[in-house]
């Protein structure tokens, strides 16, 4: 192991108590000697995605969050509501790492060729515990960044771009011709957006902010609707109707949106069906939700006919399902456009302290867009 | 065309006019005669089943219905709320005949050898406007009923017995090993209850008063969960995890029974699972809503980690899916198990005008279990 390699290092770690409280804190761990087809990455950069937080927060109320101990060694501290302590019953105990993805600098590689070549690489990994100082992960994991790509530039290589590939390679599977998209000004959304102009896919943007309207139409989008307009049942029902959009995929999850736009798609539907059914369209029409900024129940209104459906939707299992070849096939097309199509912005960057202060947290659980924070855990 | 046949007769229709109401009529049609290919058939049992009532009613409020006209021709008038009017635009103004599936007495053929066959035979029939007095349908939509069988003990071999035969088969093909069942003590819950005994497939029946608890015990059901009982959730959960059932079939569509059974089939599955995933289990749930006793939204928590899914199912896309050589095999079925299996059994039997007494309509209306109408138009 290369002499610069500290024998121990800090790793940020989210602990639910019995007490019904989640802590999160900085624990000393060990930095492991790679095997024969590992290497140990200096994180240098993970983002916080909306995918990280029920892990790390565990759906806590942070508003009601307190902080201890001292300045370089933060102990947050925060309340479980019931359903969340229900929910978090497996892993009461056990203090879990966090962070799904993150880049940085191979230090050290073990003995084996693939190992060896990465050596001084910059890469990108999505192998969990990236919220960490150094982590020891196989080779085969690690996706070798072109030369000069900062870690920044790579940390969030693989949840949101494989997510919005995936999103279409569902599109396409399922055998629809178009997407609806929520919260469509995200990082993902932008992504989304630029990925299915690359495709020539028709793509409804769904927004909640004028600003957020004009960040899209700036970016090239052709359809942008607004849901707080009281026109927005129209306009949704307008684009749906020009896109022949059958597809959605929702990351709000609560509240009345997904059944909104499955009533828009009826609706379009119908207007080209021409004559009645007594049971709706035979159209198919989809909904999946895959992310819940709001955690509220979803409220469906079923005004749409029979053929319709509405579920949950995640990337590890669409993964599984299209195999590892086509997968690989995905990570090569990201690895191409990473300064492109698939390019991601942070408009904070916070170190692992950092990303434990009470308004740091209290932000980025907001999970609003526009304001997406990258963990720096080397500096 | 035999000389007992008459030149007009009468057909139940369903108009929803501009002014908001539905009016429920008896139209006097001409009697017609039958092509080469078709048979006459003098209807002598038609089955008021849920899924007639949304083109019956319209979703109008049964309650302020009122009843105008002569005893012998009533005329039903009632208002519809907002939404069931949106819904309806499509045939406002176009008297609907109304009746999905019926049987009677083949009383004219037309010269075919197909058609000529069943001159005087009694047969089932599921082509609509079965409400009707006479009825001319091709001779190859009509199924031979055994001799000596009662039009009355034929007039539902389509609707339910397919519907039962259709989840089981459903549940096949998409490799679920078990079902949950609502309204489990309906026609069509009794049905399901003899088919999945037949066929050794385990069954959890979700009811909501304590005799239809009893009613399917006394059937021979092992699973029977009370909905309005202060252990459902628990007793839902051990039935789940003792059938492994991760399919639903749900009649109530409205409030909160959809997501109750996924939260349920969700702990079965985390109990089995053994180790904590932060995205709950990687089984997936699914849950089918094929009707609406609760017109009202559904409403989904979203305690089920992301592998479920909840949708629209319907009987007329699943035979379509499955194509006509299997449906036909599932029809055999039907005629071989008439008298057992896919036995019905009805609390009223009404004439045609009964049918649109107001006591009768309201009664129907509400879909309680128990409280099934046969209509004979031929009284």
């Amino acid at each position: 192991m290369a002499a610069h390699v500290p024998a121990s290092a800090l790793q940020l770690r989210s602990l639910v108590k019995p007490d019904q409280t989640v802590m999160l804190f900085l624990e000393t761990v060990d930095v492991p000697q790679p095997g024969a087809d590992e290497v140990l990455v200096r994180i240098e950069a993970a983002p916080i995605n909306p995918s990280d937080l029920g892990l790390l927060l565990a759906g806590a109320d942070v508003t009601a969050a307190v902080s201890t101990g001292p300045a370089d060694r933060p102990v947050v501290t925060a309340p479980l509501p019931d359903a969340a302590m229900r929910a978090a019953q497996a892993r009461v105990g056990v203090p879990m790492p966090v962070g799904n993805e993150g880049a940085g600098t191979v230090v050290a590689a073990g003995s084996s060729p693939a190992a060896t070549v990465l050596l001084g690489k910059t890469v990108a990994v999505a192998a969990g515990a990236m919220y960490s100082e150094y982590r020891c992960v196989p080779a085969a994991l690690c996706l070798e960044l072109p030369e000069g790509t900062p870690a920044a530039d790579g940390a969030s290589c693989f949840v949101n771009p494989m997510t919005a590939l995936g999103m279409v390679e569902t599109m396409r599977q399922e055998g629809h011709a178009a997407l609806v998209h929520t919260a469509a000004a995200s990082n993902l959304g932008q992504m989304l957006n630029r990925l299915c102009l690359a495709d020539q896919i028709p793509l409804v943007n769904v927004v909640r902010r004028d600003e957020h309207e004009d960040l899209l139409r700036s970016a090239g989008a052709s359809y942008v609707c607004n849901s707080t307009s009281p026109t927005f049942m129209t306009d949704l029902t307008a684009a749906v109707t020009a896109t022949s959009a059958t597809l959605a995929f929702d990351a709000t999850g609560g509240g009345k949106l997904a059944s909104q736009i499955l009533t828009c798609m009826e609706a379009a539907a119908m207007a080209s069906a021409g004559s009645y059914s007594r049971y709706g369209s035979a159209v198919h029409k989809q909904v999946y939700i895959y992310g819940s900024l709001d955690r509220g129940p979803t409220e469906l209104t079923r005004t749409y006919g029979m053929a319709w459906g509405v579920g949950g939707w995640l990337l590890t299992p669409f993964l599984q399902k299209i195999g590892p070849e086509e997968a690989a096939r995905l990570r090569r097309r990201v690895a191409a456009e990473l300064a492109t199509t698939f390019a991601s912005s942070y408009a904070n960057q916070v170190s692992l302290t950092g990303a434990l202060r009470l308004d740091a947290i209290t932000a980025y659980a907001r999970q609003a867009t526009g304001s997406k924070y990258l963990i720096i855990p080397s500096r």
